[in-house]
């Protein structure tokens, strides 16, 4: 027989070396098997334990921190499909390489492929979204053993960061009984000692990654050579956003090529300063809606900065000019979903841009003022022809209404999620660069419009400030239930839905517009849209959420300045018409 | 029905951008499925092909080929079982972190799950050992589709180098008729068109890594306060092997810390300027064995270089000492088998060597005088016992004697391959600093004694220089067939057998040595040490190779000699008895 407080001692370990290396948050879903993991990570004091009964809300609230800080927060769950309802933020955080560390209990050797009670074969079961897979075995007394828990503690902190950020799987086991047993006898006493006089988990920090620099001394070639050169931004992480900033302004403006940098790369919703420096064109998609915008402005070179942009606009503009040598600067991943990059820098995202800037710096550049001018007077147009569309107060309240009155709004320095569909385009739409500063997070991994309630509030507990999510109804109704999460919070959180009754992005798509050639009817079409005709002050409120359904810009505009002055969570509900076509 | 030249399109693209992705060699084993990739890769231009019967040897061969280059070769199969040869060579590629890119080829989807012959699901069949898992899909006439063939073909030849070196597989399918087709039809002209005028693959190079600025300053920071410390090198990789050299050798030289390089670590097999630079102990393993040097030398700080170092002597001081402080420079993984390290650097070798070693020159160092005179004196001796036990001749050969020869009579420049089990052992006591220089490579992966010979023979291929391996009789008959790949090669090729009849190195564990507590008889031990009685001349002269069977050092140098001027494979089978215990 082995020691008794054996189990004890292991878990106890392993959270000690999670906090060695460096984790800090962590979200706790109930259950039995995980019993030992659970009271050792409550009582080490480096770790913040946060509740979650429905662990795929949890896995999200997870996401949402991660986001933020850029540092795995810990999963812990029980066994069985518990492990399961992490899977799809495990799949974003993969494919949007945010760090996740999900820890599953499970349960001994012995009780596998035998029907035992909620037993699965855990092992693996994220497949290759997992960066790394533990499986830590049964708790074990040898001292190499204990050694190696508190490595892989550190093994997997760091995987998930480093060298491609994402998630990592650990599976630990225990056999009951899982309750936690003091040491006794002299050798539980010694195994008690032995783990109290471990050293701390190795130390390990993630390394710089500069691009080659041949790569970038092509780039600067390039970008001096070309006369109707762009930069365009997609997704850039919210962590060292305004390092990010910095390095691109800084190539725009050696570059003078026109920025056309979407809502979510952190260049959009910041103040500027005066001067000539970066060429902002923050109403684009608009600007290339114009087909013959699109087809009188072929560019000679294109940067794109971060992941795949989003714009529809820009997509069509640049798959007209996809033999437009384009170079891609990305910091992991391969984020060309138009198969259209000529070259791929791989490097720190700001150092790369700071690197080419520098080298433009010394010669000529060869763009024209033509092309600089064509794009800033269209875009002053279009960024006019947006703000009469939007301009006025109206009942019922539009969309696109709704989206400007919460733009004025936002507090400089808080943080904004999107939802995907609509609400990430209409913001991409009309938000002006200029005159607030916030940092944007976006799910776009897998583009699910899964987990969006939990990964706000998880950005909110990371970044203690006032946090806003814009999400459609489906999306709120999707992750209902992580409205109980909310009450972790201790800043501002502002959750507007817009609730047109479905998901009406679908009455965008060739399905719906094409109807006559596609036979297709509105009863079949009722099956995509999932039209519905409820209002969710009942469910935000059992909750004990403040609640307000507005239909009108004045109604929101107080709705959001009574929010943004609590410490707590708002559902702010906008009744908008399911039929509408206004941005 | 699509265009019949498909099929030949599609494959020319896609050998066409891996010539692009700036792969230079394949390894084709023959079969039909893949004919029309054989025939692009044979008519592509820029690719250099061998072909190799058994898939197995061919993996081997692009490993060896890859060990120097570090550039993947590409492999080249058919469907069924031919995929799963490679896979030894696909795990060793995975954990050594060598590149290599496997493609392939595969049946039409519609033949999945009926019982087609030669059909297996090759779908992620390489598990987790993949770096990246790509499948093309059916030949495809849609732009986009043969856009992102050339795409992939960028990525995966990248995904195989960064962020983590290792294997790559992409799996590619064919319909019949599969053999090459012109264009015919004016459909089947414009898809060879289009084809022609596609862009080159996306460019793409492998970004730099460097230490976390603080981790260095800390490292520099315990190198100046250590009194006794030390310096370990295990395997470091082949390429980039003079670099790593000159910054290792710049970090011993500023802390003046005894250097513990193994055989493998590319510092050992090298000539040396004479002054007051490194503290070399080339003896170390001898050092190490003794119990009391061990016990009377207590490190205070040690430095780790490159993978977990292999010998036994070593691993006992170093358990002995093991809450020593343990810095670990790694530039992948986390060679740190014995779970010691307190802290793990992670970046560029050199780069980080010089930085510490930088970081060193401006103040004093604590390192005493005793300790490095100790360490030196005790080398010195070793080295001198070592000596007289492996001088003069002696009839029956000795393997301590014959590795000698083979010292002596290393050309300067050349690469020598070493067998895992007692050629390892053998070569790490006996090869002294100073007198030769030669780069080694090592399967210290997963360690495995298989495809030894034909990995040489990769390595001979893709380093043009004299490449010598030895190795013992059970991996060399392991590998047996790969003796044909042999016909490739140019330069000289010398495959030294110790031929003491079996795997000796089993008798030197636990299993033999203890056979009074264990009780295993020596009927049951011959089924692990597998003896026999083969000599291996006439399987070697049916390739056609030259062969020398020797059982003295003056023949077994006289062999060398001649096989060192031939341009040609020798093959020099070492007569040793089945039991000593010589080095």
């Amino acid at each position: 027989m082995s020691e008794a407080n054996l189990l004890t001692e292991w878990a106890k370990l392993l959270m000690r070396s999670f906090a060695d290396a460096g984790i800090t948050d962590v979200v706790l879903s109930p259950g039995s098997r995980s019993t030992p993991y659970l009271i050792a990570a409550l009582r080490e004091p480096r770790l913040r334990c946060y509740d979650a009964i429905d662990e795929r809300g949890a896995a999200f609230l997870a996401l949402g921190q991660a986001r933020w800080t850029s540092r795995p927060s810990l999963l812990l769950c029980t066994s069985g499909t518990a492990a399961a309802h992490y899977y799809p933020a495990v799949v974003e955080a993969s494919l949007a390489r945010v760090p996740l560390l999900v820890v599953t209990a499970d349960r001994p050797f012995e009780l596998q492929e035998c029907a035992a009670p909620q037993t699965i074969d855990q092992v693996k079961m994220y497949g290759s979204y997992a960066r790394l897979f533990l499986e830590t075995g049964m708790p074990d007394a040898a001292p190499t053993a204990l050694e190696a828990l508190r490595r892989m503690a550190a093994q997997a902190a760091f995987a998930a960061r480093w060298p491609d950020p994402g998630p990592v799987h650990v599976n630990v086991r225990a056999r009951k009984p899982l309750e936690p047993r003091s040491a006794q006898s002299e050798r539980e006493h010694e195994l008690a000692r032995f783990v109290r006089n471990m050293r701390p988990a190795p130390r390990v920090s993630v390394p710089r990654v500069r691009a080659e620099p041949s790569a970038i001394a092509d780039a600067v070639q390039a970008c001096r050579e070309a006369r109707a050169g762009l930069i365009v931004c997609g997704p850039l992480p919210i962590q060292n956003g305004h390092v990010n900033r910095s390095g691109v302004l800084d190539l725009a403006s050696a570059t003078r090529f026109p920025l056309l940098a979407e809502v979510t790369s952190q260049l959009r919703l910041m103040k500027t300063g005066e001067g000539s420096g970066p060429v902002f064109c923050d109403a684009f998609d608009r600007v290339l809606a114009s087909k013959s915008f699109r087809e009188q402005h072929a560019p000679d070179l294109i940067l794109q900065i971060g992941g795949t942009p989003t714009s529809g606009a820009w997509e069509r503009y640049a798959s007209l000019h996809r033999s437009t040598p384009r170079i891609v600067l990305a910091e992991h991943g391969w984020p060309d979903a138009s198969n259209a990059a000529s070259t791929m820098i791989v490097g720190d995202i700001a150092e790369t841009a700071t690197a080419i800037a520098d080298g433009l710096r010394t010669s000529p550049r060869a763009v024209t003022e033509t092309w600089v001018r064509d794009f800033v007077e269209a875009n002053r147009e279009a960024r006019s022809a947006l703000d009469a569309e939007t301009s006025g107060d109206s009942r019922p309240l539009t969309e696109g209404r709704a989206v400007r009155a919460l733009l004025a709004r936002l507090p400089s320095g808080s943080a904004l999620m999107l939802g995907n569909s609509l609400p990430i385009r209409h913001v991409e739409s009309l938000a002006r660069t200029g005159f607030v500063d916030v940092l944007v997070a976006c799910q776009r991994g897998a583009n699910g419009i899964d987990g969006l309630v939990a990964g706000t509030i998880g950005t909110a507990l990371a970044s203690s400030r006032p946090t806003t999510l814009l999400v459609g109804d489906v999306a709120f109704l999707h992750d209902l239930n992580s409205l109980m999460l909310a009450r972790h919070v201790a800043t501002p959180v502002v959750v507007v839905v817009l609730n047109n009754q479905g998901g009406r992005i679908f009455e965008r798509l060739p399905l719906a517009t094409e109807s006559k050639a596609t036979g297709v009817t509105a009863q079949e079409l009722s099956h995509v849209t999932t039209p519905h005709t409820l209002e969710f002050g009942p469910a935000v409120r059992m909750f004990g959420i403040a609640y307000r359904c507005v239909d009108s810009m004045r109604e929101l505009d107080d709705a959001l300045a009574t929010a943004y002055a609590t410490s707590v969570c708002t559902v702010i509900e906008c009744r908008t018409p399911p039929r509408e076509d206004a941005p």
